[in-house]
């Protein structure tokens, strides 16, 4: 997506280790008019999909899936819950996610009345790079035997094996930029 | 706002000790579609007040404050991050908040750079109940000497101080659907 990846260039902060700053306009301020830019792309990827449902997980995905899910006629979306908490509960599906920003382990947990087998489930999130989060995502609604018919993410670090390990699952995963880092040190963007 | 109040008791579970659930259309699922009657709501009783900026907390103010900007003309959001880590950094405004859910203290931060003197915002949120979330985001709005037009929040539990300690404050605050518990024990609705 033209428009993302030029906002990226601009507003982007790039550090060493691939690491990648987007909160002046995607995951801590967010740049609505942009939202409504990717939801209206995702739209137009998944429209035919049949999707009845949107499922993210917080914090910074609730944004994006919110205003997808307007642009998809209003569609119901649900987030997973984080915690670090080892009490699981038979109320909900839940899966333990590595997150390596931070080091830590925790569970993401949706409760099992808001996912049934009758669901076709469009997963979103910000960002994919190791892919830890969006494979804890795939695990909770498979335990709900719902069906995943694609995943749209905004920005895939192309240079970490999270993208490739959910396309050889094969999902129908569309990332609107994928980001790589050229022979001279600098960010480009791949198609995959 | 009748629609938010008739969904409430359709589909809100009420426990002992005031406690009410609304995961099944506001904070865990969201239905987008009353999200969007009530980003019109908020519009309509915001509209004069040349908002620049919303801003909300983790996490279930995000998907209410994203849709609200867009009715407002596709706004900036900014959401405050909650850690429970002490290590403040000069590049943040933060205030400790206390939650009385999950009986832990933790920060609210916001970067220095996404609210300015010049902001005029309105804060949204899901809940008002003790208000210790709202008031967290006063005093970081008031760190960076921005002017607050307006809080707008979903639901009040008018049986608990938060929302009387806003009002003396003088802040311009609405809420949606105020919550109280009549002599015989049952939810009933009030004005405030």
């Amino acid at each position: 997506m033209e428009k993302l990846k030029q906002r990226i260039l601009k507003d982007g902060k790039f550090y060493d280790e691939g690491i990648i700053k987007v909160d002046s306009f995607l995951n801590h301020q967010m740049d609505t008019a942009l939202l409504c830019d990717i939801g209206d792309e995702f739209y137009r990827i998944f429209k035919n999909c049949n999707v009845t449902k949107i499922v993210t997980v917080e914090s910074s995905g609730i944004g994006i899936a919110c205003i997808t899910a307007h642009k998809f006629g209003n569609l119901p979306v649900v987030f997973a819950k984080k915690s670090t908490s080892k009490n699981l509960s038979d109320e909900t599906f839940s899966a333990k996610i590595h997150s390596f920003t931070k080091d830590i382990d925790y569970h993401a947990r949706i409760d099992k009345n808001y996912i049934s087998s009758n669901d076709r489930i469009l997963i979103i999130d910000d960002f994919l790079a190791n892919g830890e989060a969006l494979l804890g995502l795939i695990d909770i609604i498979n335990q709900a035997g719902a069906q995943i018919v694609g995943a749209g993410i905004c920005i895939e670090k192309g240079f970490q094996p999270g993208g490739d390990k959910i396309r050889t699952m094969g999902i129908n995963l569309h990332s609107l930029a994928i980001i790589d880092i050229d022979s001279n040190g600098k960010i480009c963007f791949i198609d995959k």
